[in-house]
């Protein structure tokens, strides 16, 4: 199978998209990959050829780029040719570090909705204490959200992580200011009503304070408080592991008890970091259309690739529509 | 001027409270406390009585009753008679650490809301890197905002940051997904436009991942997003020192590096510590309430004394109307 990795969105390209195609290479003997991007600069660090194509275009989306403009107006940017390589079929599955809104557009528009899914949603994989990690959906793809969406959101994040993850029932929870049933506001109080019904494995309201500690598989919420729940965890992990660092770094015996703990503090660093997962999927579309983090580095896109392959080989969108239907 | 404390929520109750007044009044010669609840129980950690008198009830109000149906049945519980003292003029503020949601019905039913407010809101501070923190409102107080209660919100907590906490012109930011003008959802979309002309220091759009660097003096947001973020935050910055304390415990190795890093370790946790900030302010009620987190310790309820204090001196309730008025 060939999964189409859009080489110039993010922090690092086109560096990380083709150190991370490589290794995926390497590992996956049954992938091909097309690199779309810049032939010149993805040349540069491409180092092993051996089922690595490049589809040249010199035009690329901007990160502060309005998402609906970008996608009509750069028909020849690398995102749109990466999605049109999956829309077209010579491409399973579709990997970007760019733009997010506009990588959702663009999936909208060209690849499309699985049949009955109202609103797309963005859903990454979030760190927990033992290692498991859980589905956050939505991140941030729909702003007004209806219960009907988020009803919909839990049976395909459900499904996501039966397929993809192996949890065999996935617990479902509704992001929520509390436990109890009741509590909320009117949307999240809709919701649990539908989520009852639902055919999952629904385990109530889950706070956010409680999330990294293995409270549920997936969360499910609108994706304006998704997206302050997911950037909030970001943040202040970022700020401690900041401020712990000057701490380390105050005299030349504290530099000396960092040096005792450097494992200790890889450990910590491990267990929060969630590239291993993989990117954000944008679960609702038709076929499996990855967003990696802006920042991230080969070892993202490696996983990414590994997830676009085996969502691919599961059927995850297929399997989607059929939960669904259900 | 005399404040009264409801001595019996919280998990430290009443030990914390009785322990946090008797500073208070060492610190204070201009207050006097009125502590609320079982004597006997209050009695065993009074051991200064100078202006600390004890109004006895043996009725408690806990943290997971219905606050509706708590407040209208449990009419001699401590916090009930806490509100009522300052309703009937024998005390000018009023500080508990139980149960949030009655102790703001309790507020609006007997204290009432400021002229003009819509809803009050809960607003705590939090830490910032720099340890000058920031008011987050609403915190939790009213699930199903309108724009115009958010615009309210900006004005009640610019006044309170300038008048209790003496910053010049608070710093007011949205809390949304994206710092550009025309993000997130459309009740942000909406308090944006209103907020441009608002009397207040708009900085716009302010995202939640960088709220602990200080990017705004004052954080606006709708009560179920701010208590997302809120607890987001919390659990992330709760998960991350569990975890580094379990790496420290690894080994006698990495205990020697603990031992070397103990200051360090404690410059960390009183910067992520908000408590001497004091407590979340009931904003938009009529005289000043203030709510301390339920694992509040006797320095805490020693900082909300405070707090309440300046709220009552600095007059600000009245100033919060006339500001609401221009």
């Amino acid at each position: 199978m060939r999964i189409v990795v859009d080489a110039m969105g993010g922090d690092h390209s086109p560096k990380a998209q083709v150190a991370g195609a490589m290794a995926a290479v390497q590992a996956f003997k049954d992938i091909e990959i097309t690199l779309v991007g810049s032939e010149s600069q993805i040349k540069k660090h491409l180092s092993k050829t051996e089922r690595i194509d490049i589809l040249h275009t010199d035009e690329v989306i901007d990160g502060d780029e309005s998402p609906t403009k970008a996608i009509r107006r750069k028909k020849q940017s690398s995102m749109v040719l990466a999605v049109q390589e999956v829309k077209e079929g010579r491409a399973v599955a579709g990997i970007s570090c760019g733009n997010t809104g506009a990588f959702m557009t663009a999936g909208l528009l060209h690849i499309g909705r699985i049949h009955g899914v109202e609103r797309p949603a963005l859903a990454p994989t979030l760190p927990t204490v033992d290692g498991t990690g859980f589905l956050l959906l939505d991140a941030g793809a729909n702003m007004d959200a209806k219960a009907s969406h988020l009803y919909q959101h839990a049976i395909l994040g459900s499904t996501y992580m039966q397929l993809v993850r192996g949890v065999e029932k996935p617990r479902v929870g509704l992001v929520n200011i509390g436990t109890e049933k009741g509590k909320g506001n009117n949307l999240m109080k809709e919701t649990y009503e539908l989520l009852e019904h639902a055919p999952i494995n629904f385990v109530g309201n889950v706070e956010s304070r409680d999330l990294l500690d293995d409270v549920c598989d997936v969360a499910v919420c609108d994706g304006f408080s998704g997206n302050l729940v997911l950037k909030s965890i970001e943040g202040t992990a970022s700020t401690l592991f900041s401020l712990l660092k000057k701490e380390f770094m105050a005299s030349l015996w504290t530099k000396l008890a960092a040096a005792m703990m450097k494992t200790g503090l890889m450990h910590l660093r491990e267990k929060m970091n969630y590239s291993h997962h993989g990117g954000a999927t944008l679960v609702g579309l038709q076929a499996p259309l990855i967003k990696c983090h802006g920042s991230s580095d080969h070892i993202s896109v490696y996983h990414s690739i590994r997830q676009a392959r085996q969502m691919a080989q599961e059927n995850v969108t297929h399997l989607m529509q059929q939960h669904l239907e259900e």
